[in-house]
């Protein structure tokens, strides 16, 4: 097994005046940029290909390399040369989403009516818009039909959708630590993260970027940071951190008696990692895109049409439903109600509720099985398809 | 069963320049107030006095009324002629507590040192401090020992660490939905909220009381808002609010399209709960307070001293502990800890989890069960102690 070397982000202009991309709203948008990249080869059948969805503050840079091969994309454990999409067979396709902040069109792009960014008159998108821009690079690319699509978190939402839409298209679907179906506490969660963003005084109603102000990084920093808990387990954020406090501080105080470093800041080691975490978050992402993603997902709930299953199952895409059992953002329930629901309208499913104790990260991460379920069930669809280079 | 009726706050001093209260960290308060409430009467051998130690965001007036007999005290359920901590029979004590902003000096209070406010130069305090100002108000009521503590959540962790330090002081202890060590993820959720409290432009580095500005009110909305999540069982949410829209919107979308009314602010009915307890709070608390008193709990840890079980064995306190197994701020295990220690240290300790859909707030609440419990718990300690009016 070895690592992609170098790739480069691409970008090409997807909707124009003449062919603008139509939303769900009934809005349009008359000038639309992807960034994506691509890594391994389209076969001459143009059967191989494999789209990858990303999640909330993913982008294109799925896996290889910029430049430093210290710094290879967010799944670049999942995607190469003998890994379980392998790019030595797979033709993978990785873009930016709509409404990102990451080279595809978004927030902060210039509004073709105006001349400025579009800050809030950027028209709200459902998951539908994320797809139907996917669709459009799929058709740039020259492929018809997706071996798979392959998504976790928001990623996995992309992927169900598309099987619902256009089940045709979509030979496999991978639906990693998603949900169907956003709990209230999940929109609790985003509802804090929005009125931290939007009551942040560098909000200027969202047209930060042209004042060359800062921006709501305060707001962006604190759901970013409250967003980390929901990402780890309870478990591995005691088993990482515990209670231990900063190597600066002077030790554990007595029980009853604050130590000379204790204050209000920054005291314990999990308060230093949110810190970092959330400090990070502002240099590589943008709050209107995290206000504008964030409500895709509330809305998202694609089995309220009754005969969505149905869909899927007529258009006989295969579906593969993984959860992790410490994942407490988007728990097995989330995915139970995917597999029972597909379940009931006949749609192959399989379902794998993977071990590990890394919570709704471990999408992101290696727990045991949970590559080798990936990997065999590209395998199988491959078979089935035809489809490897 | 009745209710108690009009009760008034009562105050007194118990820290001056000649006897200051000095804290656990070595610094000194040489003016401390006490804001407390009283209901029952103290019978004639002074052994029917039960204290109440209220929660992070409580205040004195537990039960009765302020002249609105349809605003009662937080604990009105629980106190009062005939409930579990029955005013006929037991002699109740509640006060704020230190570092609170409810009558109690805290950090909004005057510092005589300079006629301003303390504000961030309040000093840091420890669990023990509160204790040390309950016992304080103790002896100013002429009590010598208590029948029984009581107290959920922080209320909790006062009465554990009472039982530590004076366990001959207090006949019974009760410690419900509480813990006597944070967890990573507890603190990090504290520490999301101290952030958007001390990031606030409006903290002004804690003066914003004298400058006549309101304050972070961004910052102690977000913590509350944040906080409240933790309180509610994700369970208790879905009931109460599902995926509900507000009444003023057009009704759920289809799920592809955004409706008209589909927005980035408050679309859903869970997002209208929240800002609700958002704003509300900014009117009865302070984030200063805030800060402290959060503080504190995370340095809470009293069975990091090996002898600390061993001195509450050795003082005779008799300790009921109580979950409810939807509580995931201090899940059971959090209780079953203090079980366990106190245990094998051969405390005379009784362990209830009571079954309950509202998560941590049930200890405000009346699920099937656990006033019983109490009240029975109450009941044999005044037996046992012949505590009774």
């Amino acid at each position: 097994m070895t690592d992609l070397g170098f790739v480069e982000t691409q970008r090409v202009v997807l909707g124009t005046e003449d062919d603008p991309l139509v939303l769900a709203s009934g809005r349009s948008l008359t000038h639309v940029e992807v960034a994506y990249e691509t890594y391994g080869e389209l076969n001459a059948a143009r059967d191989n290909a494999i789209f990858v969805c990303h999640a909330l503050t993913g982008d294109a840079h799925a896996a290889g390399h910029h430049g430093d091969p210290a710094r290879r994309g967010w799944w670049d454990n999942l995607i190469g040369p003998g890994k379980p999409l392998d790019t030595d067979r797979f033709f993978v396709i990785s873009p930016n989403l709509l409404g990102g902040c990451q080279g595809t069109t978004g927030p902060l792009s210039t509004d073709p009516a105006t001349g400025r960014a579009y800050g809030l008159d950027f028209p709200l998108i459902a998951m539908s818009d994320f797809v139907a821009l996917h669709r459009r690079l799929l058709a740039h690319l020259g492929v018809e039909r997706l071996l798979a699509a392959v998504g976790g978190s928001l990623g996995g939402m992309q992927v169900l959708q598309w099987a619902i839409e256009a089940p045709e298209q979509v030979g496999a679907a991978v639906v990693v630590a998603s949900s169907s179906r956003l709990t209230a506490q999940n929109i609790a969660f985003s509802a804090v993260a929005r009125e931290a963003i939007m009551r942040d005084p560098g909000f200027l109603e969202g047209r930060y970027a042209e004042s060359g102000e800062p921006g709501p990084s305060t707001g962006l920093r604190i759901a970013r940071m409250m967003a980390h808990i929901t990402y780890l387990s309870e478990e591995a954020m005691s088993e990482k951190f515990g209670r231990r406090l900063q190597a600066d501080a002077p030790g554990q105080p007595r029980p009853d008696a604050p130590a000379t470093g204790m204050g209000l800041g920054v005291d314990f080691q999990v308060e230093s990692y949110l810190a970092h975490q959330g400090q990070t978050f502002l240099d590589r992402f943008d709050a209107l895109s995290y206000l504008y993603l964030t409500r895709v997902m509330d809305y998202f709930d694609p089995f309220a049409d009754p005969d969505a299953a149905a869909r899927v199952a007529a258009g006989g895409t295969r579906v593969l439903v993984v959860s992790f059992d410490t994942d407490w953002r988007f728990d097995t329930r989330h995915s139970l109600r995917i597999l029972h629901t597909l379940e009931h309208a006949r749609v192959p499913v399989t379902f794998r509720e993977i071990r590990s104790p890394w919570g709704h990260d471990s999408f992101l991460l290696t727990p045991p099985g949970y590559h080798d379920t990936i990997a065999a069930f590209l395998d199988r669809a491959a078979e089935v398809e035809g489809g490897a280079a």
